[in-house]
C-alpha cells in the first residue's frame, strides 16, 4: 500500500517536498497539503496532485488518511507540530530547527522516549549529500588518519531579509553546518568562539566561528549570507595522515573570453536536489519499517545544533568563547545509535 | 493507472532498466521479466518484486496487463522484438542498437510509419546525460559561435571478450558517441576515417575515427576499451568563439600520499545512472501522452547510427576514407523533429 | 660593474641563496660565503663557485670587496647582522624573522633611520610569488569588492625536531603568513585567538588562529607542520562582491589505478623557487639603484610580523583573545611607503 | 669569460631572446642585433644594452668579438644563415624552422657533418617545457605502460595575416607539435593525413591532422589558429595502463558573477616562457661545453619536422592520407643520440 504523506507548510521548501513526494518517491502519496494561506495550500496541492488542501494542520495530522507528516512551516511551528504527531502515533519529518529552543527540544525527546519508539526525523539533508557522504567514509575507512580540523563554508548568493543578523547566521544558517560536522566527525562540540566581519554597506557580513570538540579537533565555520558571487558550500577534513574535501559537482567547462570556467549555483537547490531526494526516501523507509535510518538526523541531533547555535550566538554577543553545554544523552537515542551503526 | 511494464532480457542492462522501473519511476509497475534462461529471469522478477517472469518474449508482449516494453536481450534480437511491439501497439525502449544492419533499420521504420504513431524509443541515454546537455544548450544559445569541431573520448578498463576486435569497438562501443554527437550538432555524418593503434599484448587496441559532417564539422573519436585506468568519457565542442568541455563529476577530492586525486569509476553506471532514470522517465511520459521526447532518439537516429558504424568499419578494413550514405529521412521522422523543437 | 655578493649562512636557505646568485642573478658575483661552521662554508663556496670563504661575519661584512648581503644565519643573529651591516653602509637581505623580538626589531629600525636611508630588506618572499600577486592585484582592481575575510592554511610534510611547539608553529612558520596577509589586505592586525587541536602520537598538533584587522576584515590561519600528506599552502580572500584562491600550480595530470591526480610538493621550494628567484633580483635591483622595492619587506614588516607572532603564543598560552598592539609606524617607513606606491 | 652573442632577427622571437640573453643568462653577454631594419635593430639592441647593431648578417657573423648566434630572422634566411654559422665555425640557437624544405635541411646536415662537430641547435622550445618534460619522463618511467596514442592541440587567439592557409597551419603552426611529439614518443611518423573544418566567415578554419608513427601509435593534431577564446595547447599520452595530460599553470582562481574561473593567456609568452629560458640555458652550456644538449632538438629533428610538414600539407591538398617518407639518419646524428642518453 502507498504511505499517504501530508505536507504542512507550502513555501518554497514544502512545495518541494511536495514535488519530491509527488514524481520521487514511489510508494508514496501526496495526499494533503496544509498552509496558514489557503490559497497557497490549494496552489501547491493542484501543482502536486494532492487532493486535499487545508489551513487546520491538527486536523491534517489526525486525519485517518495520512500515514506520515512533513513539516515545512515556520520555524517556530516545528515543535508543537512534531509533537502533535507523537501523539497522533504519526512519523514526522521535520524540517531543521526542530526548534531553536533548546528547552523545547528536550520536551519534544522526552515526549518521543516516552511514546516508546522512534517518530521524528529531522530534515538535515547533507547527510545524504554524497560529498559529506565520501568524506565520512574517507575518516573511517583510515584513509586520513585521525581527524584534526574541519574547516567549512556556507555562502549564500544574498538573504534579501534587510533585518538579518549575525546572530542569525549562527541560529538560522549554521545549524546544517553544526549538523553535518557532528555527523562527520562523530563527536560533540564542547565551545565556540564566534567574530563578525565589517560590511561597507548594510547588509549582513559574514560570520566566522571556531568551535572545538571532545575529541580535541578544532572546526571553523564561515557563515556568508551576502557572499554574491553564488551559492557556494566548501568543506575540509583534515586528519593526520591526509585531507579531504567537498567537491560541489560541475557537469561542463567553458572556454570564452580569455577564461575557463564553471558555473556557481545560484541557490541551494541543484546542491542538495540530489540529497533532498536521498533524505525523503529514507523517510519512506523509516515510515514503512519502522527502523530509524542509520544516517538519519533524530531529535537529539536537533538538540545538539539548538544548544550549540545558542551558545554561539552568545559567544558572537559577548565576544568571548562560551562553552557548549549538553545534557546527558537520553537512554532512548543513545541505544538507538548503537543498534543503527 | 500505473503504467505495467515487462522487460526482455534480464542481463546487465536489463536488471539496471528493471530497478529503475521498481523503485525509481513513481506511475509505473515492473510487472514481467522476460529471459532466454528461466531461473535468471525470476531472480530479477524476485530481485525488484515484478510478480511474473518468463522465457517467452512472443507472448510478454501481447500480455493484456502489459502497457510498455524494455528490450534489453541480445543485439540481433533487438529488431524483431520491436518489430513485435508495434505489431502489438506497444510503445517499446529498445536498448541500442535498433539494429547493426541499416537494412534492418529501414523495416523497422517503415512498419512504424505504417502503423501511423510513435512507438519506439532507443536507449541512447547520454541524450539525457547533465554534461551534453549542457554542451547542447550551449551550442544552441550562441555562447560558443557555430560548431566546427568536436572530440570524443570513451575508455573502459578492460573488455574481457578474448574476440572484440576493432570493428567491434566501431560497431558495439562508438553508437552512443555517434547519436550523441549527432545530438549535439544536429547534422549528420558525410565520411569516415579510421585507425587502429598497436598493443604489446593480446588485448583488443583503441580506435581513432575522423568524421566528417554534413555542415563541415570534423569530428573525432577515441574508443579504448582497455584503457585500464578506469571509465572514462570525455568530449569537447569547438566552436568558432569558444569551447566547451564534459565534466564527469566527482564528489571529493583527497591530499594523501604526495598526491591529490579524484577518483575514476570503474565502469559506466555511476557516470550514467542518472541518464538512464531521466531516459527511463522520458519513457513513461511518452508512453502515457502518446508524444514521442523531444530529446528522445528514434528509430531514424538507429538507422543513422547503424550507417555510420557499418561505413566505420569497412573504413577500418579497407584503411580508406569511407562515405556515409544515407537514404533521405522518412516524412514520419523529418515531420516529428519539426513538431517536436 | 658586478654587485659583489656575501651570504652569511650555509644552510638550507644559504645555500639556496648562493645558487641564486651564482646562477640565476646577472650582473650579481657570487664572492664570500660566511658560516660558523668553516667545511660548510667552504662547501657552499665551492658548490657555486665563491673565491672565498669565512666564519666571521663582522669581516665578510666589513669587507671592500664585498657590495651586498645576505643574512641567512640562525634566527638569534638576524638583527645583529643587520646592524652591522646598516653600520657598514651595506644593504642587506634578511631572511625572515627581522628578529623575533619586537623590541629588537624597534633597535634595528631606530638604526637605519639614523643613517637616513634604507638599507634592509627581509625575506618574505611569498610577495613575490605569482598567486599572491594575482591574488592582491584582483583586490585592487575592485574586482572583488572590499576584503572581509582572508582564509590561509600551511602545511607541512612534517617536522622533524621532537621539540617543536604550537607556540614555534606560530613565531617561526606563521610570520609568513602574517607578512604576506598584511601585504595582500594593506592593513595591520588588531587582535588575535589562538587554540591548537590534538593529535595520538607525539607530534606537534596543528595550530588554529583568528586574527581581526584595523579595517574590520577577519583572518583565519591554519598552521599544521605534520600534514604528513604534502607542502601545501591555501589562501582565499573573499570580498563583498567575489573571491580569490591561490593555486599551487601543477604541470601535468596523470589517469592511473582508477584516480586523477597531480603531485604535491614534499617542501617549499618548488613552490617559491621563483618567488626567491625574483626577490632577490629585487634585492638587487634595490642595491643598484637605492630605491627599496616597491614589493619588498623592510623592518617596519618585520616588527608587525614580531608583534603579531608574539600576541599569537601568548593568545595560545592564555586561551585568550590578545591584542595586537603596535607602536606608531616611525616616520621614515611611512614616507616610504607612499613614496613605493 | 662570457659568451657573447649576436642576435640576427629583431622581431617578436628576436626582441624575446635578446631579453633572455641581457637579463636571464648569466655568463652571456648581448653584443649584437642584426635586422634587416637598421633602426628595429637598433632599438632591440638599445632596449636590451647590445652595443653594437647592424643590417648585414654575415658580417655579424664573422665578428671576432661574437662567440654564438641566434637566428631569429625571416623562416627563408634560416638555413643559409646556419650554414654560415658552421662555416664560421660559430655555434647557432636557430628558430624553428630550419628550413620548409627537407632538401634543404639535408644540405645542411651535410655541412655540419662535414665539420665534424655540432653547431645547431633547433628553437623547439617545448622540448625544455616542465609540462612536456613531466609527460616523458612518466612514460619512461613505465608509469603508463608502452604508449599507444597522444592527442595535441594548438590553439591561438587569432591570426591576422589574411591570407594564413590551412597548409600554413600544418607547415608553420604544426612543427612544434610533430617535434614535441616525436620528442615525447621517441619515435617517427610513418603517414599523415589531414582535414580542415569550415568556418562560416573569412578566418582559417582549424585544421585536423592523424599521424602514424613506426611504433604503431596514432597521433592526432588539432591546429586552431583562430580559436578566439585564448592561447591554449593540451596535450595527452594515452598508455596501455594509464595516461598523461599537460595541466597550463594557472595561479589563482577567481569566483565571481556565478562562475569559478581561472585566465588563459592572450599569445604563447607566458606559457612557454620558462621553456625559452631553459632551452637558451641549455644552447650557452652547449656553447661552452662543446657537447649537444641532452634534451635539444638538432637538425635532424628539423629535417623530420620538415618532411613530416611536407607530407601534411599534400594530405590536406589531396585529401588523402599520405606516406612520411625519410632518409635514413645520418651516422652524425644517429652517433650523438646514442651518447646524448
Ligand atoms: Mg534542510
Ligand atoms: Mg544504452
Ligand atoms: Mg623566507
Ligand atoms: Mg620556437
Amino acid at each position: 500500500m502507498s504511505v499517504r504523506f501530508a505536507i504542512i507548510g507550502a513555501g518554497v521548501m514544502g512545495a518541494d517536498h511536495a514535488r519530491i513526494v509527488a514524481e520521487d518517491l514511489p510508494g508514496a502519496e501526496l495526499r494533503l497539503i496544509c498552509d496558514a494561506s489557503a490559497p497557497r495550500a490549494r496552489a501547491v496541492a493542484e501543482a502536486h496532485g494532492a487532493p486535499h488542501a487545508t489551513t487546520d494542520p491538527a486536523a491534517a495530522i489526525a486525519r485517518d488518511d495520512i500515514d506520515a507528516v512533513i513539516v515545512a512551516s515556520p520555524d517556530f511551528t516545528h515543535a508543537p507540530l512534531v509533537l502533535a504527531c507523537i501523539a497522533a502515533g504519526k512519523p514526522v519529518l521535520c524540517e531543521k530547527p526542530l526548534s531553536q529552543s533548546p528547552i523545547e527540544c528536550v520536551q519534544v525527546m522526552q515526549a518521543e522516549s516516552d511514546a516508546g519508539r522512534s517518530f521524528v526525523q529531522l530534515g538535515f539533508m547533507r547527510r545524504y549529500d554524497r560529498s559529506y557522504g565520501e568524506m565520512r567514509a574517507a575518516l573511517r575507512a583510515g584513509t586520513l588518519g585521525r581527524a584534526l580540523m574541519m574547516h567549512n563554508i556556507h555562502r549564500n548568493v544574498e538573504i534579501p531579509a534587510a533585518d538579518f543578523t549575525g546572530a542569525m547566521a549562527i541560529t538560522n544558517s549554521a545549524p546544517h553546518e553544526f549538523d553535518v560536522i557532528r555527523f562527520v566527525l562523530d563527536t560533540d562540540f564542547t565551545a565556540i568562539s564566534a567574530w563578525q566581519a565589517r560590511r561597507s554597506d548594510s547588509l549582513v557580513a559574514p560570520v566566522l566561528m571556531v568551535l572545538e570538540t571532545a575529541d580535541g579537533q578544532l572546526v571553523n565555520i564561515e557563515v556568508n549570507n551576502n557572499a554574491a558571487y553564488g551559492y557556494d558550500v566548501r568543506g575540509e577534513l583534515v586528519g593526520e595522515r591526509g585531507a579531504i574535501s567537498l567537491i560541489a559537482p560541475s557537469y561542463s567547462r567553458l572556454d570564452a573570453d580569455l577564461r575557463q570556467s564553471t558555473t556557481h549555483d545560484p541557490d541551494w537547490r541543484p546542491r542538495y536536489g540530489e540529497a533532498y531526494r536521498r533524505q525523503d526516501r529514507a523517510f519512506l523507509d523509516f515510515v514503512r519499517t519502522g527502523r530509524f535510518p542509520a544516517h538519519g538526523s533524530d531529535c537529539w541531533d536537533g538538540y545538539a545544533a539548538a544548544v550549540v547555535a545558542e551558545a554561539g550566538a552568545r559567544a558572537l554577543r559577548q565576544g568571548t568563547r562560551v562553552t557548549v553545554d549538553m545534557i546527558e544523552k537520553p537512554a532512548f537515542y543513545a541505544q538507538r545509535k548503537e543498534f543503527a551503526e
